[in-house]
C-alpha cells in the first residue's frame, strides 16, 4: 500500500512521535556568500561532504567523476521538507473539500463522508480498498492539466498544520544549501519521492530549483485522448516509488545509479535507493536524516530502527538534525 | 505490437520503399561558425524555424516562453538518424549471435533457430507471441548493467547495412545543427523514441549531446534485488513509447507539453506527440521529416499518407529531405 495512503489514516502506531516543533530557528540568518553549507555545524559530517565533493570533482584524481555521472538524488518528505503530516495528505483532504463544495451530495457518500466526519475507523476497516477509493476519487479521473491547476491552487494557500506557515517554510535550510553546493560542483539534482509525481513537480522548481523533469515519483496510469488533446489520469497505480520502487524509478527516469543519495529514517522508504547508489562504480556518498530534534522539528524513530541499523551496517552517513544543523527552517 | 518487433520481420508490405542511398553528401563541409543551421537550405522552413525561436526567446514579447518551458522533443529513428533498417533490429540479431556463441545449442531452439536460418515465416506465423519471445530472450533476463555493457559492445563495432559506415554516420547533420541551435537558445532537448530506452541512452550523449535522463523510450519492467544490488530486466513491457504512448511517456518523464516537437512520416508513430505539443499554452512548433530523398537517403511513404495528411490538417511543418537539407549525413 502506498505510504501516503497509509498516512491518510493518520495513525502511526509503529512510531514514537513527539511533535514539538518550532517554525523559526533563533540562530537567525547566516551569511551564504562563498562559504559552503553555512547552516551546517562544523564537524565530521560537514567535513565528509566537502571532502567527498572536492575529491570527485578534481580532474586527474583517481576519484574524479565525469560531470554526466554526477547524479544526486534526494527523497522529499522528511528529507527536504517536514513530513508531519505529509503534504500529500493535506492535498487529499483539500481535494475532498473542494469536490464537496462543487457537489454537496458527495458528503453523504463514502469515502468523502468518512473524511468529513474524521472517521478513521472507516479507513482502518476498509483497508487498501477504501484508501485507493479515496485517492482514485481525489487524484485521478481528471486531465493532468486539471490536476496541476488544482495542485497549484492548493499550494498557493496551504499552511502547515501546527506551525501555520506557508509550505516553503517547512523546507530544511541546510538541505537547500546542500542542493546548491552540489549543483555548483556540477551535480545534477533529482527528487525521488514516494509522493505522487505531479504534486511534487508543482513545487520542485520554485521550492528547490529542481525542474519538473528531474522529479521521480509515484505515478498513476495515463491515457492520451486525441480528440480532446489531453492526458487523463486513470485510477490505477503505475509505479509506487517507495522502498524497492525507488531504484526502479531511478533507472526508468535517470538511467544510471546516483553517486550521491540522501533519504531519511522514519518509514525506511529510502534504504533501497541508498543501496542502489552504493553500487555505483564511482566513489559514492549515502546519507540519512535522523529526526531526533524534538525542539526545533520533530522526534520520531522507527520501532525496529531499520534505517539507522542499515546505515551502520553499510557505513552510510547519518545527519543528526539536532547536532549537525545550525538551523532547520529558512527564515522565509 | 511494438514497432521494432514488427520490424524484426523485416517485411514492409505497407510501404513503397526505395533504398537507394548515399552515405556521403557531395556538397561537402559547411562552415558552422555563427550562422545557424548551415546544412539547411535557405527557404520558408528554415526561416520559420529561426523566426519561431527568435520570437519565443525575446523577453518582453507576448510570445516569450520562460526557459523552464522550452522543452523540445525529437523522435529518434527516421528523425535523428536513418531507420532502414532500425538499429534496434540490428542489436536484436547481434544479441542472438552472441548468445549462440556462448551457448551453441540455442541455434537449434526457437526463436534463435528462425533468426539463424533467416526464417521469416516463423515470425509471420507465430505473430506477437514469437516476437515477444525473441525480444524477451535477447533484451531481458539480465541486469541493466549487463544490458548496457552488451549494448556498448555492439555499438562500438556496428556498421550500418548497405552503407558500411559506423552508426554515427547515419545521423542527420541538419538535425544535429537544429539540436545545437535550440540548446543555444535555452531549449532542453529530449529524445522520445519507440525504441527501447536503454539502447538509445547508450548513445544519446555521444551521438546527440543529450544526457541519458533526457531520453524517453519503450521500457520493460524492472525489479530491484537487494541481495545482488542490481536491477533485473523482466520479460514484460512497461511502456510502449510509440503513437499514443508518446504523450504518456512525455508526461511521465518530462511532466509538461513540449513546445517544439519533431517526428517523421513512415510509420505514423509521432502524430500523437505532435498533437500533444500543439496543445501547449505557449506558441509551439511541430515538424515532420518527409523521407522523399531516394538519392541521398531513402524514399518511403506511408500507404495511407496519414502523417502528411495530418500535418496538412493541423499545419505542422514538413521537412522535405530532398529540398530542405543541403546535406544529409555528417562527414564523420
Amino acid at each position: 500500500m502506498p505510504l501516503f495512503l497509509i498516512l491518510l489514516i493518520a495513525c502511526k502506531k509503529a512510531e514514537n512521535t513527539n511533535t514539538d516543533a518550532n517554525a523559526k530557528d533563533s540562530t537567525a540568518t547566516v551569511a551564504t556568500s562563498g562559504v559552503p553549507l553555512p547552516s551546517w555545524n562544523d564537524g565530521a559530517l560537514k567535513s565528509d561532504i566537502i571532502a567527498y565533493v572536492t575529491k570527485v570533482t578534481k580532474e586527474g584524481s583517481p576519484d574524479f567523476i565525469p560531470v554526466e555521472h554526477r547524479i544526486a538524488t534526494f527523497d522529499n518528505d522528511g528529507t527536504l521538507w517536514a513530513e508531519k503530516p505529509y503534504v500529500q495528505e493535506l492535498f487529499a483532504f483539500y481535494r475532498v473539500k473542494k469536490m464537496i463544495e462543487a457537489k454537496p451530495e458527495l458528503a453523504q457518500k463514502q469515502p468523502f463522508k468518512a473524511v468529513v466526519e474524521k472517521d478513521k475507523s472507516y479507513f482502518e476497516k476498509g483497508g487498501d480498498k477504501a484508501l485507493i477509493e479515496l485517492v482514485a476519487a481525489t487524484h485521478t479521473g481528471m486531465t493532468v492539466d486539471e490536476f496541476e491547476a488544482s495542485a497549484q491552487e492548493f499550494l498557493k494557500e496551504a499552511k502547515y498544520p501546527g506551525k501555520n506557515v506557508p509550505l516553503k517554510q517547512i523546507r530544511y535550510q541546510p538541505q537547500l544549501e546542500l542542493l546548491d553546493y552540489l549543483r555548483a560542483n556540477g551535480f545534477k539534482t533529482f527528487i525521488v519521492t514516494g509522493g505522487t509525481i505531479e504534486l511534487v513537480r508543482a513545487i520542485s522548481a520554485d521550492f528547490y530549483g529542481i525542474p519538473k523533469e528531474q522529479v521521480v515519483g509515484t505515478s498513476f496510469k495515463y491515457k492520451f485522448d486525441d480528440a480532446t488533446n489531453s492526458i487523463k489520469r486513470e485510477p490505477a497505480l503505475d509505479l509506487f516509488d517507495d522502498k524497492e520502487g525507488k531504484p526502479v524509478g531511478i533507472q526508468l527516469h535517470i538511467g544510471q545509479r546516483p553517486v550521491f543519495a540522501c533519504g531519511n529514517e522514519g518509514g525506511a522508504g529510502d534504504l533501497a535507493m541508498l543501496r542502489y547508489s552504493s553500487g555505483s562504480k564511482y566513489p559514492s556518498f549515502q546519507m540519512i536524516v535522523n529526526h531526533n530534534d524534538s525542539i526545533r522539528e520533530y522526534n520520531y524513530q522507527e520501532k525496529d530502527n531499520l534505517s539507522l541499523n542499515t546505515a551502520a551496517k553499510y557505513k552510510y552517513h547519518v545527519i543528526s538534525m539536532k547536532d549537525d544543523w545550525k538551523k532547520i527552517f529558512p527564515d522565509k
